[in-house]
């Protein structure tokens, strides 16, 4: 099912899927590609943000790759998994995002003869004379021409569902290049993943809406993002966790996805009396003559609301007939400004238009939409105006997660949710810590160890099967070593706690899932097309929709189980075991 | 003062200021613009990211111009205050950044071909024909010639300790032009702002050190920013904070400041025993005998350390001599990584080398570094060597504000602290929440009004004068309508509490000084010099010496007055009255 969101909240064009359906799509919109830009852009196959580039790393990225290359272990074979160890929010699940932009660093990675000459300048010549000629010889021979051509990268698909400790990407390759990419990698996977999933928490704390209408979440954070890049960022990944439109007019065109936006307070500020109002005919019509007769018609209240904010609405009107949505609290929400709204939505209706409703940005949300409501009502009855009973009531004030589940408790008339600083700077929790470690070298499985067993990781290569119950519906995932049987369907296969013995299960899979696949082998000439927003959108409502609701429900959920084959386990733990030292206590 | 801050953290070059001296350098750094790079491009004066167009701004932002234009009220001339409400992190103050890139994008604001085409996709057609022609000549005359120079911007310096309703830009011009730079400012200060406050909080919660040494603060923050300019924006402006150092190789090469960085536990892991040491001689010196022969000598907990550990430790000492600095918690702090920092130390030490120090990512980084404070000067003592009384100790694991305070009140050998998520997220908050309010039109000062007292702007054109008392001590900041008396030093003004008419000073000023000035002017062919990171550290820093510690502390601070005129409180109130509606109940 595809829903209009034009009535929320005027303008942009486009329709956006609902997150429940399984197959929205954003068409008729424009798609990224059919614009040329100047910049940023979007030219093939290039990163988005022209800051992601390979110097875009942490310095002691570039210093371990050059004590590998003087040392000369840089080509030893390496294998990284990237993962998180807690979900964010203090949920249990997590969207991945950001593969898109990992494909285009990687495939774009080589540094430019100005980032080698910076590098020169960071990394002191040996006075060694032996090492003098290595240490050239990093720069010229290395460095100079360094892709990620011995590369490949194994990812889970752009909008899944996933978990801790599972590999959401895995990276191969050569020690030094696989090093260099790991700063930029969480970069370009951390940020998106979290905010991905704070949207899809966002749609499911908004509920099922009022009156059967799906409610319109809107991502309003631009101004509020850690710069250009984040506000960017947060628009497509909230796109793809399930808003339905941005006020992002840079994202609307890279992307393609519907922006919305009406008016600020500042536009009704400029207005000071109905003197302000210039050019104001429609369709030949007095839009300021047709409203005061109105203003008298209605009398009582009307008769005394800001002449400004009147003047305001009116000329907003004459631009925007077709999708006249006004900010209704600049000076006073039920004195004022729905009164005003109402004269000028009944003008417009006698011109054959139909108005699109109004936007709260402070106060009590539910008390006014009802009140307002309340209004509208009362003039679709007086003026026999069945439109007036659908019009949208935005609110855009401060609007998070525990607000929507608040306002799920109790009586409102609120249509969408124009949501911004909550949702972009992940307020509750804003970092998702993935990490990037070493799990295999030559061949070699290794380990980390710590003293807190959650930063334990799992050794070696391998690869995630999500195994599925009679019902369709996921039980569990599982980490199976690349030595390992492959689960299949209709076999039973014992499943176990990657840290607890004594938590096993045996699990007789109706369907197997291989989530991690490979994404990108330069030497087979292998670059997985990106996902579009649409594809990433339809995953993340389709895993959602599968996932057993006690995982997703907001208060105390049950966490979905990562488990371990037996020979996995068995192999961590001997791992483990050898590389700890004995503590010598005195 | 300048400090040497490689002792602490290996590799990159240069030195760094100090937070409260007052002229601090980056001497001998890199300056930006001495490389030519290919992307992003540094060119003149062109935003650093390409996402800075004026496209990034809020689709509301484009209606209200169209409607402007469309009722011919464009080019009327508006006057804009960006300001915040409240300081961030429960704190008193907030440090202004991020002017420099407020300049580039007045500077280059230009909508290219390719934007004009977008926006007439988000525009619908008026169906009026009078209103087509209009319409048609809002893209081709209004939009494609839309550029600054008709705009001036007034700004507080970059870098200034400011305070809640004071105007830190004001933007002055046709009102068109100057709502569609709304959401950009915004976007490109906020954030800014709010890091370098974050960081300056981080400073003063570090404390003067131990045994008179400053401690060294290090962004290490790149992997959880918001993507790579939330990475890039926080190490520039945690700099100017006053950090001493980032781990971001490109914020390196783009702003010419220091770089720091070693190894991760990733590279410990790649190695599994002393077979993995390759090319390890320095100075003809084998490193691995030379080591061996030291753990014999040393003996007991010596001998049973990690010995994988220990390759890798010599393995970096054979490419870092100069600064040789080791994560030392892979397998265990204590039983394995300080020994093996010390045996390698031992060997460098007889080839002419000072070793730098260690770091410390995990466990109880008091307790650690106390210990392996304690081994440190056992090893001194034994082997007469002093400079192991002097080695650096790096904490970096969950470093923030509140550790930072923890710290300090307790006994430790922490020397330096690298510092990410906590300080590039802001966790704290997330979101400094700057705002763009109209505050006059056609030279009429306009008041935004609210239920919430806060929320209430303060109308009309108006400076900042800072006035000092005799100890040279800022006293309060004095809002000035531009009718109003200038305050001069010798003279007494009443200063007013905008809101509460109680509220009242007569000050006597020692000094008055100007924070608001003109900073754009294409008109007068003026566009301010962006300051050097260098400038505006030095201004961080001299202001905050400058402000009462009670303003600055971290419990329970003191509120730093920002006055109103009496001219300006009377016209205030005056308006407020007018605009605001007489509630009727009944």
């Amino acid at each position: 099912m595809i829903i209009k969101t034009e009535f929320t909240d005027g303008h942009g064009k486009g329709e956006v899927a609902d997150h429940h359906d399984i197959e929205p799509q954003f068409p008729g919109l424009i798609k990224s590609g059919s614009f040329m830009l100047r910049r940023p852009s979007l030219s093939s196959d290039q990163p988005i943000n022209n800051l992601v580039t390979p110097l875009l790393t942490d310095m002691y990225q570039v210093t371990m790759a050059y004590a590998y290359y003087m040392t000369g272990r840089h080509e030893e074979h390496a294998v990284f998994d990237l993962f998180f160890r807690r979900n964010p929010f203090g949920g249990e699940f997590t969207v991945f995002c950001g593969l898109d932009q990992v494909l285009r660093h990687a495939t774009n990675f080589r540094f430019s003869e100005s980032d080698v000459g910076y590098l020169r300048t960071l990394l002191k010549p040996p006075n060694d004379k032996e090492k003098l000629a290595r240490h050239e010889s990093f720069f010229e021979d290395y460095i100079k021409n360094l892709d990620c051509s011995g590369v490949r990268i194994l990812s889970v698909a752009e909008g899944t569902v996933v978990f801790p400790k599972e590999p959401l990407l895995r990276v191969e390759g050569p020690l030094g290049v696989c090093q260099l990419l790991e700063t930029t990698f969480l970069t370009l996977v951390n940020y998106p993943s979290l905010v991905a999933t704070n949207a899809a928490r966002h749609v499911l704390a908004a509920g099922p809406g009022i009156n059967g209408k799906k409610p319109q979440l809107l991502e309003f954070g631009l101004r509020r993002a850690q710069g250009p890049d984040g506000g960017y960022s947060a628009s497509k990944y909230c796109l793809i966790g399930g808003f339905h439109a941005t006020s992002n007019c840079m994202a609307g065109k890279l992307l393609g996805v519907p922006v919305r936006g009406t008016h600020a307070h500042s536009f009704v500020q400029t207005f000071t009396s109905l003197d302000d109002v210039r050019n104001c005919t429609l369709d030949g019509v007095n839009l300021v003559e047709k409203t005061l007769n109105y203003r008298k018609m209605l009398g009582g209240i009307y008769a005394s609301t800001n002449d400004g904010e009147l003047a305001a609405f009116i000329s907003y009107a004459s631009s925007f007939p077709d999708s006249f949505l006004c900010l209704i609290d600049t000076y006073e929400t039920l004195q004022s400004g729905v009164r005003n709204f109402v004269m000028v939505s009944l003008v417009l209706s006698d011109l054959g238009y139909t108005p699109a409703g109004v936007r709260l940005d402070s106060g009590d949300l539910a008390y006014l939409s009802l009140e307002c409501d309340i209004v509208f009502k009362e003039i679709a009855a007086r003026f026999d105006l069945p439109f007036f009973r659908n019009l949208g009531i935005v609110a855009s004030n401060d609007i998070n997660e525990e607000v929507l589940h608040a306002l799920s408790k109790q009586p409102h008339a609120l249509t969408s949710f124009g949501i911004g600083t909550n949702l972009v700077t992940c307020q509750a929790q804003p970092a998702l810590g993935c990490v990037y470690k070493l799990v295999e070298i030559n061949g070699k499985p290794r380990i980390k160890l710590s003293q807190d067993i959650i930063k334990v990781t799992i050794p070696g290569k391998k690869n995630i099967y999500r195994l599925y119950g009679a019902k369709n519906e996921p039980i569990l995932d599982l980490l199976v070593g690349d030595k390992d049987e492959i689960p299949v369907a209709g076999k039973k296969i014992l499943c176990r706690h990657p840290f607890i013995s004594q938590k096993r299960a045996l699990v007789l899979p109706s369907k197997v899932e291989s989530l991690l696949n490979v994404v990108f082998d330069r030497e087979k000439g292998l670059v997985v097309k990106e996902a579009t927003i649409d594809e990433a959108r339809v995953r993340v409502s389709s895993q959602m929709k599968s996932m057993r609701t006690d995982i997703l429900r907001h208060l105390h959920p049950s966490p979905y189980k990562v488990s371990v084959t037996d020979g996995l386990f068995k192999y961590l733990h001997s791992l483990w075991l050898e590389e700890s030292p004995i503590m010598e206590l005195s």
